[in-house]
């Protein structure tokens, strides 16, 4: 196998055929101790993580982007629920023999996290839970109401620039910072992704819908989870609000939450060496604990 | 001035005169930078301050611990509103000729620290918040609630037992956390102050419940505080509610959150290693944003 640079600029895209499924990935990094799988948010593709995230964390461990079912040039159909989502991943890493790894999930894929757990702890050693809610979270993906429904309806946003928009929060200092987190995103100049069509949005819509949903006491589950976790948000997050942060953290039994300042759904790509730097020391703690 | 090691368990007590009243502090540490200046808790010393935490902050730093009038062998009357108390405290740093300087906040420090940024925005550089509220702030130090009464008026809890129980989580865990803390501060043999009375308690008291008032636009006043500042709190705080901790992250301009979880109010004594990096790690940041 030729020596890649570790990079998602790079990192070619790989595939992996577990039972009826052809799963799209990239793996690059250090390939020492403990990969970090990276579980992505509605519509994104491996093409939408942020080399500025994805880099430095895979300078100290292997880095696996995972592309789930019906996106990009994995084969399938998008599952309308979190946990079918959930049990592709599982396959995914069965496929690969991996029967412990740390996780980043963000937004989706952080709910797609929290559901991998719940079915088989030793999954997970450590979580990172960005931009994300708990089952009976509240105001998920409401792409309807005014302040997301006004950019996405915008026809001067194409592609990216709606991401900008959405991500980030509407300060200059926000906005600058997406428009180089725009710029990090379009160095990858080959070996592309197809992007999400009209079919993922509809399947992950009904999944956040479904996740909103609560049987028996609210956040209960959350107590079943006993991962050292960091949860993280922007404290203007319009898309899934910081509230769904708090209430993961106050019902994690153990989970340390971080926020950040003038930032929305895309803080962790704002604050990029903030984030790395504590999602570093966070990974590399051997505690039982989640304070790092 | 002879040599000391740099811990609260041996630095001796210092008193400075300004104006009508003679401040007793303790001042300890690397001397290099900018100080530290530690702004105490309702009815706390200086020997309430945990050597676990200031120790370490002092290897980078002088830690300044600071004792409002009225409280241990500082002269004076304890005011019975945090701007009083700011009043004093911005004396004190005059009569030292500190200009600017670092500041942890703890509980009712924290509110001193915010009037004192407020009225003299470059008294600090960077702002440490534990436990605290902003102007504002709902259910601050409500001492007659059934979770606080019960063990403030149980007669087997004397000293240090109360402090153990109510300013940590009622786990295992956080009371074992607790039962460290109370041996750490008990380390100081020599040079102690005298413990609060009831008039310290009532004229603080009267305090929180003025700074629990709201005039204009509630939380308008941090948009004023621009400074790097960390806000740390433990998720079962009971005494001030962490939901304080999430006004002040989302209404300062510049502000990261940390939660820690299984803790209380004093969760930065239960997380000492995790919070002195932390705080150091922040502290040493030369950015001008908060994120570190």
């Amino acid at each position: 196998m030729p020596i890649e640079i570790a990079s998602n600029v790079t990192a070619s895209t790989r595939f992996l055929a577990v039972d009826k499924e052809r799963y799209a990935y990239r793996r690059f990094g250090a390939a020492q101790g403990l990969p970090l799988l990276c579980l992505q948010h509605f519509t994104g593709t491996l093409d939408n993580w942020d080399p500025a995230v994805t880099d430095p964390l895979a300078a100290g461990r292997d880095v696996i982007l995972f592309e789930s079912a019906g996106i990009g040039r994995s084969t399938g159909v998008v599952p309308n629920t979190v946990a079918g989502m959930a049990a592709h991943a599982l396959a995914f890493l069965d496929g690969f023999g991996i029967t412990t790894c740390d996780v980043l999930g963000f937004s989706l894929g952080g709910m797609v996290a929290q559901q991998m757990a719940l079915e088989r702890r030793s999954i997970f050693r450590r979580m990172i839970l960005v931009g994300t809610a708990p089952r009976g979270g509240e105001d998920i993906m409401h792409l309807e109401k005014p302040s997301l429904a006004k950019p996405l309806g915008d026809p001067s946003l194409k592609g990216y620039a709606v991401l900008q928009k959405i991500f980030f929060a509407p300060t200059e200092t926000s906005q600058k910072a997406g428009a180089a987190f725009v710029d990090r995103l379009k160095r990858r100049a080959e070996d592309r992704e197809p992007t999400s069509g009209p079919a993922v949005a509809q399947a992950q819509m009904a999944a956040f819908r479904e996740w909103e949903k609560v049987s028996g006491q609210r956040f209960s589950d959350l107590k079943e989870i006993h991962h050292p976790t960091l949860v993280v948000n922007g404290v203007h997050d319009e898309m899934i609000p910081v509230r769904n942060s708090y209430w993961l953290s106050e019902n994690l039994p153990n989970a340390v939450l971080l926020t950040y300042p003038d930032s929305g759904h895309g803080s962790l790509f704002q604050f990029h060496e903030s984030f790395t730097r504590q999602a570093k020391a966070f990974l590399e703690s051997e505690s039982q604990f989640a304070p790092y």
